[in-house]
């Protein structure tokens, strides 16, 4: 049975949301980051970038095999299962961009939004002003794109969204003081977030880790 | 023949790599990101984000594609023509580990180090400490890596090479001022440096655009 290190963070909810998606059973280790559990030296064999989350999956082609990364562990479990990524053709290629777009943009600017805005005690307005800027940009081009198409790679559900909506979602409730306004202007990423939403497998695994 | 939109940044010179590397003919489109030319409302429709690099492939499987955002073009690149990612097994989730590692984090955290160290007029103590801080585990990440295996997916070169390399270099060149300490404690990301930055095929393609 697959183990999942994760805790309860927009990454940290990707994988059990996919995990309940396509129906594999699973086992969830909490790592909890606010006691700094990642840094612990057993799990850095399993996790080297000392992050959340990561999986062991023991019946994997070939062996045991751990996975970190979200981005990487959603293709893994796409492609070991068939199922939320198409195997080739455009819609494969629309579902790693926007998982890509997720990975290297939106979740690193929301991320960085947060500590400067939200979290840390110390305010740096050029920084601040920066993330809020680069937020309310992405979310333009989300809202675009969820203007055009149900779903971001087109008329399935899949991986893209799965990425997209834990981060979409903390920036409209961790974020909603700074990015509540940009969300009022895109009508089309609130059609697309309560749709995700109203998943049961979503709901089931945005509640995990249950602590 | 495939169209490359590309400039001469860090995200941009992996996709001329990875051309070179594999063989396939392209033509170079700059996209002149000094001048706003991303911006182009002809570009949005390559690229959504209004980003480079992008590519458009009129021999893709199914009619002309266009990709964007670097590690999902990498991904088509790879998947194409068979080459520099594995198709299945460990060395394959391996490189999808770290090109999702470069992406999310390892991008990003030198992107910014690099606004607020080297470009910003004004300076944020507080974004320069957080965004150092941040670089310099990354570069111990690598490190550990490095010092493990030849290449960041195991014994064989291959696009998460190819994505690290080109930020990596930027560190030790663009960023040094601040990170050159940093790369002196890492010994066997040097060794990999010169190891890739030695192939002819990253040489050519960090000469992508000639303009």
């Amino acid at each position: 049975m697959i183990e999942l290190y994760t805790w309860g963070t927009p990454n940290g909810r990707k994988i059990p949301i996919m995990l309940e998606e396509i129906g594999l059973p699973y086992t969830v280790k909490p790592i909890n980051i606010g006691k700094n559990e990642q840094f612990d030296p057993a799990y850095l064999t399993i996790s080297p970038n000392n992050k959340i989350p990561a999986i062991v999956d023991p019946d994997a082609p070939g062996g045991p095999l751990s996975v970190f990364e979200s981005g990487a562990i959603l293709v893994y479990l796409a492609e070991k299962t068939g199922k939320l990524l198409a195997p080739s053709g455009p819609a494969r290629y629309r579902a790693l961009e926007w998982l890509n777009w997720q990975v290297g943009g939106m979740g690193p600017m929301f991320g960085q939004l947060g500590f400067f805005a939200m979290r840390s005690e110390e305010k740096s307005a050029l920084a601040i002003g920066r993330f809020t800027d680069e937020c309310a940009r992405l979310l333009g081009v989300l809202e675009r794109r969820l203007a055009e198409a149900p779903y971001l790679a087109g008329p399935d559900y899949g991986i893209a969204d799965i990425a997209c909506y834990t981060w979409a979602y903390a920036g409209s409730t961790f974020l909603e003081p700074v990015l509540g306004p940009v969300y009022q202007t895109c009508p089309a990423v609130r059609r697309w977030l309560a749709s995700v939403g109203e998943r049961e497998a979503v709901q089931r695994g945005m509640a995990v880790p249950k602590v």
